[in-house]
């Protein structure tokens, strides 16, 4: 399935030149094949894909098909809830939670007819940028073995980046989604908060944590969002997009289009290569018209901001996980529980200081896009890099921005001057403006 | 000045009946005369006020009248900065803190030509409900010698009920306006969060704090929002009304109302006069054709969030006060030292828990007031009690919903069946129905 979309696919399956249940067995078998290696699996569920498949070529041969994405497979990351199977959160302690109820975005792709193969590997408890996980596996890039994909959802990203399935859902706290996306070579958007429903989402941290879609291309992710955002009366984050989260689309006269820029201090820490790859596209980007503009992001300190994401999510992570961790601490590693017995115990005012960071950053992000159509910046300061190197401390700095701001950011990839692995570039919107950066990002990366 | 209100001196001053200067002086020796019993000033400030109400005479003669609030004698809480005295917020230790820019709702006043007369005594940082401060003295109510005014803006109530301003500043966080309003029988209103700037507030807690006029009448009340509602692009938590703050105003038919009533439990502590005089007006209500339907507001549990509330104002009041407090613990009394101790070293996880709590609240209550024009209950579950009895825990029970939502609150007042002490009514609106808020409380006050 390497290289196919979700838009191929379903045109295949509309002609009649392949059936869901073909598609499923094949991706089963890249499964059996790849996974070993790969690690991007926690747990497949073939007998209910299988099901599933057969039920969608019916609903196809009976000419009721739910879309675009009928028939397709996909997967969801491993703190996403799967009626019957557990949601571990990549948390040997949770290797048993079975779940009693579907997520809401799991209900939302089985009512669009898309076909579930599994949980996806992913950092221990979302809490981490490589998907070496000490329960289940060192999760590997497919662009480059050995190196990491990123991550929280690193199984997320590796799974689409090794042609298994077109799209995938992970979770994005700091950067969790368009992490991965970057160091693979996809496409990733963490969308506006509470435009898509977190009900069944084992969270790391309710106040920073959104469900997002990872794709190969950007027709896919539309059409991935186009399910999942849908208000959730049960989930107390969800809200309705105002105008809607497709109203916003970006001129199509380019001298109208206005993206800001941060000033080049933020970028003096970023790997050369990643530096060299944005400021060639920020020169293709005015050559054609567009209009950059520096923008004013002072309160946005990264590493302070990272710290206070790091406390928010290391105290409610605490809370949420505090009772199992007091009764089976083997089941967490080391390092995973030395930080969440940090937050529960962590000074209370410095916990307050840090949702006072975030508040403070959200007012000067937002105040700076008015009359943007969006910011933008690198993904990552990094590419992807060997499993065997230490992770660096700054892999979030620049994606934390849009968590403790509650707005949309895409992540997509472009081609490092050096011709070695891609680089990827961050469109920050206004809230509500997700239909927009995924257009914006697709006329950027065909300049 | 007993029993004028903004809008008679206005009419005087506009007829030449009286002049700025005359108001000023007369309300000085109304302090003189009512403040040693009564306790409701800080500071006064009688020789700019002075020379600001010899300017707005100079004004008015020369048609330049900046409008309504022209040389109407005002004061502010002592937690509000004025350029050249202490902003104390009640705490010993800030004897001497002099503010060197007055708060943006000082400017706002001033640009409007009301004149400050000075700051008012208050709860001990704001954190209580009764205005027995150690250090400034023991607030009496004007209704009631010996009795408490309410808190923690206690002065701010004091003082227009006394009849010395018609209109003054609170600051409310769980209630610390609508309660002395409530205890006072005044109008109070807790404005929709970033509605009035709170910049040059000394917060005791910035998720929570909103500055907020108190007033005899709603004509007044309405004056004073429409001088502080404005947008302060240097306050992260200022907001733009997207509509304005007066857009939306109650139907004209009163069957086309309809507000919702929380169910029965929660008044069941209630003091039997308040649930007598509430059950009254709710016949009342009915009787003239206003719809009035239950609401489910079981996210909203009094006590837990009054707790939550609690915890965040002391944990963020740590993090503003730990570097005095360390300084000069002698400068705050034992139990609001030992209350901000407590927030300083809180678990971590207790802490973030608290402010999830609020967003639970928030979500509950705003799918609640879909459709609804306002939700109607008491504003507190007691009226004013005597100094020397012990302050009820429920205080603020009723008060912290629309602090914790983040939603426009209005208090006003309705005689006891018994002839008594007032009961106050609150009305809890959407975002931005501030306006909508008051004209329904006239409406209903009227009934």
């Amino acid at each position: 399935m390497s290289e196919t979309t979700a838009i191929t696919l379903s045109n295949a399956l509309c002609s009649g030149r392949t059936t869901a249940l073909a598609l499923i067995d094949a991706a089963f078998d890249e499964i059996a094949q790849k996974d070993p290696q790969l690690k991007a699996f926690i747990e497949t569920t073939p007998e209910t894909a299988r099901a599933d498949a057969i039920a969608s070529d019916a609903r196809r041969l009976g000419d009721n098909s739910l879309g675009p994405l009928d028939g397709i497979p996909v997967a969801i990351k491993g703190n996403i809830a799967r009626y019957g199977i557990a949601t571990t959160a990549g948390i040997r302690a949770f290797s048993n939670r079975i779940a009693t109820e579907d997520a809401f975005v799991v209900k939302l792709l089985q009512s669009a007819g898309a076909i579930i193969l599994g949980t996806l590997n992913m950092h221990e408890g979302a809490l981490g940028g490589t998907t070496d996980n000490p329960f289940w596996g060192q999760c590997q890039n497919p662009l480059a073995p050995g190196f990491t994909p990123g991550g929280s959802s690193g199984g997320s990203a590796a799974t689409v980046a090794a042609g298994i399935v077109p799209i995938t859902l992970g979770s994005d706290t700091m950067g969790s989604v368009r992490i991965p996306a970057a160091y693979c070579g996809l496409w990733g958007l963490k969308p506006t908060a509470g435009l898509i429903s977190n009900r069944g989402l084992f969270h790391l941290s309710w106040t920073l944590d959104t469900i997002g879609p990872i794709a190969t291309n950007s027709t896919d992710l539309t059409l991935a969002l186009s399910v999942l955002a849908k208000y959730d009366p049960d989930c107390i984050d969800s809200c309705r997009a105002p105008d809607g989260w497709t109203a916003h689309q970006p001129s199509t006269n380019l001298s109208d289009i206005v993206l800001g820029v941060p000033n080049d201090t933020l970028l003096a820490d970023c790997e050369p290569e990643v530096k060299a790859a944005f400021n060639h596209l920020l020169s293709a980007i005015q050559a054609v018209g567009i209009q950059t503009l520096s923008v004013d992001l002072s309160e946005w300190q990264p590493t302070r901001l990272r710290r206070a994401g790091l406390l928010i999510s290391e105290a409610e992570a605490g809370h949420l996980l505090g009772a199992a961790l007091d009764k089976d601490a083997d089941g967490f590693s080391d390092s995973f529980r030395d930080m969440i017995s940090y937050g529960r115990t962590a000074p209370g005012s410095k916990v307050a200081a840090a949702y006072r960071c975030l508040s403070e950053v959200r007012s000067g992000v937002c105040r700076e896009l008015q009359g943007l159509d969006a910011i933008i910046l690198p993904t990552t300061p990094q590419r992807a890099f060997p499993h065997v190197s230490p992770a660096p401390a700054s892999q979030a700095d620049f994606t934390a921005l849009a968590n403790a701001a509650g707005l949309p950011a895409l992540a997509f990839p472009i081609p490092a001057l050096d011709h070695g692995l891609p680089v990827s570039i961050q469109l920050v919107g206004n809230a509500f403006s997700d239909g927009k950066l995924i257009a914006l990002g697709q006329m950027l990366s065909s300049i």
